[in-house]
């Protein structure tokens, strides 16, 4: 069910990060070995960032291990931040609309996992997307609407703060419907700054993710390997499942949690979804606008 | 701005009809001589009856002129009932569940034309969308969403009606959100026995629409030509524009009008949309249902 | 490195076959038990004998199991002779050219394994194709070029004699270049109206492959079984490996052999390729014409 | 039947080149004015040289017009010599291997037009080509087999005399099979330093080729054009039909002529393809070693 990395430090060719370590996350879409599904083939998507006002986003319905469109790119692109994401499709057609990384202005999103019931809840979900975002939702993936959601509850104003909302709009539509356990997954999101990755399901058994730990101490499992020394010192990568073979690099993401990488320094943290306030109007606290004015 | 075909007679090998006239359906994916552009590229797509509960479809991507697949299939696939379409895309993606023929269970949906200004008014359109249909909604298309309308305004009970409601419904939200001429096309659609085709624009200009005379007359201006001896007596088909070579073997379709052809005879009527009701409640006629519980 | 499945017998809708029993081909796109890789996703293809003159061909690039076309059309297309191919590439470029199977007139061809050092002796193997069919390769793959050399070594005369030759061949070509076990695999063949099926390698450590056993044993071992009912006594499947979910009803194909299955009966028969001769002029033994102008 | 471009000058954006100026190679893809075809929509592709040891290639099977990838790209990638290719199949498959340009080591190459009665000519053609790079061949395309001609013939030593030598190799072929005028096109090819553009057919009514003028003339042309002010003196685009809006921009390529650009100065020079020696050894001449060693 999707398996995805994100590189955020120095310029980096991509095929460096993509290809080159051993258990690659081209390698995962054959072999994934923490993922619900060893084969992510149902297409992949990059997404990066470069001198452009808006990130570069190269999508397809082809495997990825197969593709020699990726291979080239990989071989020529270098970014100081891009996303890549390998799909194993539930459902939804396997169409570029549906690839991930998704785009909004500056921000991309990718996303592991699920919402589930989603037939039942997807309606509920697109009414509280933004009027003015609606007709920007491309495809039919769950992950595409849960952006979209995030857009509409501030992302751009509170990353954390939207996504939690989002997702707890999402649990409380799906507990109506009478989902048990309505979202799963692993999130990454960036305006081409900072980055956030997110690990929580309601369940309590949310997919798989790691970050980078150091890269100054990541260089001293390995002081003879050419490209940790010429990355700066603030590279960092988050993924679905660790790449390269030093296990040593990689911290488990907490249950329950999101991170933070820029430039002010990186941060770990509990999540919680923010559940929709009950009441439509009238609420004592102060709430974000939009979810005040949505219902499941 | 596509082009489409819709055969209804004895069964025929799909080939004899999509590929072997002159000026034949492929061709005109390269070469039309009437429709809004020269090319059709965009993808395309057949549905086709057989003895399966449900119609086969089969969509792609590809230019329907160099498809080595739809050769194939056209040259082994034999149907008494058909439709094909080739699609020139006008903004929305180039992926198979924008393609025509759209299906929902036994029926059968392709449409030459667009909703203008749809990015303004497909929230409102998708809103009146039976919630039970709403996931099924595959695409971004116009036109399958009004489909998806015409389902939900009675396309099984009445038809030509259903029809009439989707169309004044998405005039009624156009001309809402300031849109001049909210319609514009032609629409094939069958449930497998009968077939409809319309022909109308809310400008009075519609794209090209014809159907073929009796084949008995057709015969006349051919008698050499074995294809139309073996088909039987009751083979229409219905054209954005002329196939073969025969121009005396067409009638132009009347603008505003809509024409069914079944087992009980043909006819050709006049067609007019179908506004919503002003008021939600307590109009005094008696209206569909669902319509009168939508709004723009 | 590919799957295949091969069947004949009463006409059947290929869904009975190749999505509805458990471990179907389909299902061995994904996850192959005895198969060298788990996933074959680098496209599949369909050939099947109807009414037409020649066999209908139905490939594409995209992995089998996510293929809405493919679906479709097994829900569609009934015919008593057909292949069905899953490839895991190994090399050559994913590309409809380079699926199986392959067709030249009313010939299909389809294999799962390779010619080890094909780079090292492609030149050679094509330079002994006919040069009637030398303009006919289509495509890079190995397996094309055993095809063409089979058809250039008489398949149409003597079928099992020219797959003989062909890998003989090869085998020949591959050795006087220093490849130590030039062939590896097993081959569908047929004409529309006999079936021969080969497993061989030049290490004799064969890819595996099955053969269904006479159905009215079948149906001793689920008598419940609607569609054994249905299909006739002289019905048999040829696999890769077994589908469905009664393990009693395949037999192993014994290494080094070859099976034939006709309206005249089934053969089960030892296999041997047959070397070329050693001297291009003058061999005393009367050989094939063409075997006996070539040379590595 | 094709269109191309090829550009050399100072790092540009892609899509300032392909999609910006009126009358676009992107438009032309649709619009084509002076092709042999109004359409080129059986694939692309685009190479380009940056840092990296061999040129990025970029191919799809999808129309120019609609691919969102290429879009993308162009609006990423930057280069100061890149090659861009619209394909209108005549024969050959719709497959990434088939599509323009070709590469082998730094090289690049593109070709619009065709070697005719290809089939009847190819296994000489192919047999002729050096057999270490026999097995690069990728595709079954009469251009990919031209440049591994010319690659044989010295395009490393003497590009134009290579050029020379595989055209003049070409006719001579098809003139023995008793085609009339074998040969039809324009070539680009480049080795990442200097550009050698072709305009040459047997007919002596070679496809369109046109070369922009000294840059600091064009500007002149338009005093207030942002790109050409930005781009350096040495700046050349050499198209098949001129893109923008300033005819006086362009120069067409004689019949028969060839130019070259380099940083050393630019030429304009006859064309005149080279027989192979008439006979195969014992030449008087000093000829070149492979092509001596060669015969239709």
């Amino acid at each position: 069910m999707c398996r995805w990395l994100a590189y955020t430090g120095s310029p980096i060719l991509l095929t460096d990060v993509l290809y080159t370590p051993a258990h690659s996350l081209i390698d995962q879409s054959l072999h994934s070995r923490l993922g619900a599904e060893t084969t992510n083939g149902d297409g992949f998507g990059i997404g990066w960032y470069d001198a452009a006002p808006v990130p570069g986003v190269f999508r397809s319905i082809e495997p990825a291990w197969n593709d020699a469109n990726l291979r080239e790119l990989a071989g020529h692109v270098r970014s100081p931040l891009f996303f890549a994401h390998i799909r194993a499709a539930i459902g939804s057609a396997v169409q570029q609309t549906n690839c991930h990384p998704f785009r909004h202005g500056r921000w991309l999103w990718m996303h592991n996992g699920f919402i589930d019931g989603f037939a039942t809840v997807k309606r509920d979900l697109v009414l509280a997307v933004d009027e003015s975002l609606f007709p920007e939702i491309k495809g039919q993936a769950d992950s595409e609407v849960l952006f979209y959601l995030a857009l509409s509850f501030g992302l751009d104003d509170d990353p954390a703060a939207a996504v939690a909302r989002a997702i707890g709009f999402a649990e409380a539509c799906g507990r109506a419907r009478g989902v048990q356990y309505p979202f799963q997954g692993t999130i990454a999101t960036t305006d081409g700054k900072s980055l956030w990755a997110f690990r929580y399901s309601s369940e309590g058994k949310s997919r798989s993710l790691f970050f980078s730990r150091d890269i100054r101490a990541v260089r001293q499992l390995a002081p003879d390997r050419e490209i940790l020394r010429e990355v700066s010192d603030d590279t960092r990568l988050v993924v679905s499942e660790p790449v390269g073979d030093l296990p040593g690099a990689w911290v488990e993401m907490p249950e329950a949690s999101y991170g933070m990488v820029s430039k002010a320094g990186d941060q770990l943290l509990p999540f919680t979804p923010e559940p929709p306030p009950k009441a439509r109007y009238g609420s004592g606290r102060v709430v974000h606008r939009r979810i005040a004015a949505t219902r499941c």
